[in-house]
């Protein structure tokens, strides 16, 4: 069982994973699977836990080829379902069981090592396949946050290169998702309005930061980019809640994310990178503060002990380069 | 002149430096400066800015041969010195010009990639010129914290092997000070004690995370620890600032840190790592709530969208095995 440990000084929570330590990267970077051996492909089924949801066609049957879209339980989960989260203390210390989820959804059953190149009806199925994952997961009253991610190439710790995202569901609210939301509710409190509906109208304003600007979504280079190249797709329409988005919206962002990727990857030549969605709890009503995004990294530089002791981090491209850059990136 | 940037809605500083982009390590990763080439080895002094301090030989000149340790700026600085800070601005957003401090200190003459095979002596004199700079440059009041941090292997974000640490000063106390302090101020009014003091009478009653235990120093794998084999170092006697170590406990510190180093060297086969100092801010008195330490941080794993995300890690060595191993490495 995994236990989440809270560290007594900064409330930062984490999760101690014995498990974990049997899955292909463990010290050392192993290479990935290739094709043939890659667990993600159709095929494969029985390589990975039995599917939780799937859109498949009609005659085919779960954990069998004819899938378009699956969910698999993670075969290293970093929490587990079963079980009471049972917290308690230790001195000063505070702990609580793994309880959670940890999901991974395989956007193709073809060996397709990038998502820019999937169709837009391929990439909408993901989409769609996330929305339906996180309401289903509202329903346990024990899981308060969905953090849905993708982490593509080892330097930004995937393990494998099918295209794929991931999902965590931590039985507390996550302690960079609370900073987040403390400070657009102190915004709200003070100025009555959603500070991320502010930004968006100052970049649409001024326009030096627009990397795509879409009937639905604004992407941009934010203001403050920790990386170079960051990214973040903005809806234009206030909406705390990703699985709150509307059919028309989530239409546009697979173009859009489409899009953004393929700029990402002709500009950087195929960079590492992660992305977030950002969206409210699970346990949450509608906030008029809060506003959900996508926050895309490319990894092309390290991290360095002065980032991780002060939480300030150096970027060596401004953001307006990057957008003016990745905004003329043709991709047709 | 770099630029200082705010995030509207957490608060986190960002140094947008487009001068960086000329530093050897840029998009992709360059190979490291072998010994002939080196910039921070004896000799070679032209090739770096002019010093600004060194210990060294009474006979030998600055800029010269015949220093042991030696403080330059850093050639592709994050901050720099000269000018106004000129706090302004944009709509939604905060700026201010990018005033501070980015130092390097080289350990040692001879081409050493380890700072745990430098003599105990020589560590020594980095601890005290470590000191000696924090000193000085609290003269400036622009200039509000001293952040010491090393790089060591291009994982943990380094661009040069001959041992070395860095000094990056900035103006504004960092997001992730500044929540430390926080939470241990609240531990403070609530119960009138130092959080990092009950923390250090806990580990050494229960033995179960110590690494090494040394007159004045104690070495533990925290509770909560983000990363495999993660190490704090922790004065025993209550203090903020860094600074404000006796001599008795930095001749005691050069050992411990020299045994951590090689502890972690012979156990992880000379792993990527960052230490970082936290120590009080530059400009704040002694602080009762406060207590300076090194943390150093092993780079075994990559953080991936889901650390990125949450701020939540997931570590697949308990602390409990990490400090059993540690403790049981001999280094003689």
């Amino acid at each position: 069982m995994p236990e989440l440990r809270k560290d007594p000084i900064v409330g930062r929570w984490v999760i101690v994973a014995t498990e974990r330590a049997n899955r292909p990267v463990g010290h050392r970077v192993e290479p990935m699977a290739p094709a043939g051996l890659c667990p993600f492909c159709e095929g494969s089924e029985e390589k990975t836990p039995h599917e939780i949801i799937s859109y498949r066609s009609r005659d085919s049957h779960p954990d069998l080829p004819g899938w378009r879209v699956r969910v698999v339980p993670n075969k290293y989960p970093a929490l587990q379902v079963e079980g009471e989260l049972n917290k308690r203390g230790e001195g000063v210390y505070d702990r609580m069981n793994g309880i959670g989820a940890h999901e991974v959804i395989l956007e193709t059953p073809c060996h397709e090592v990038s998502m820019a190149n999937l169709p837009e009806d391929n990439i909408r199925e993901v989409l769609w396949i996330y929305r339906d994952r996180l309401v289903d997961l509202k329903k346990d009253p024990r899981l308060v946050y969905g953090m849905i991610f993708k982490n593509v190439g080892e330097a930004a710790g995937a393990s494998l290169e099918h295209t794929h995202s991931q999902l965590i569901v931590t039985p507390i609210v996550p302690v960079n998702v609370q900073e987040e939301m403390n400070g657009a509710e102190e915004f709200h409190r003070y100025r009555g309005r959603c500070i991320f509906c502010d930004i968006l109208h100052q970049e649409m304003e001024t326009g030096k930061r627009i990397v795509l600007d879409s009937p639905h979504f604004l992407a941009i280079a934010p203001y403050a980019s920790r990386f170079p190249y960051e990214t973040w797709i903005l809806p234009k329409q206030h909406n705390s809640h990703y699985e709150n988005a509307s059919m028309n919206e989530l239409d546009d962002l697979a173009r859009v994310l489409k899009t953004v990727l393929k700029k990402l990857e002709i500009c950087l030549e195929k960079p590492a990178y992660n992305y977030m969605i950002h969206t409210g709890p699970l346990n949450s009503p509608h906030l008029p503060h809060y506003h959900w995004h996508i926050e895309i990294i490319p990894r092309l530089t390290r991290t360095a002990g002065f980032e991780w002791g002060t939480g300030f981090y150096i970027n060596h491209v401004p953001p307006e380069q990057a957008a003016s850059q990745l905004a003329q990136t043709p991709t047709a």
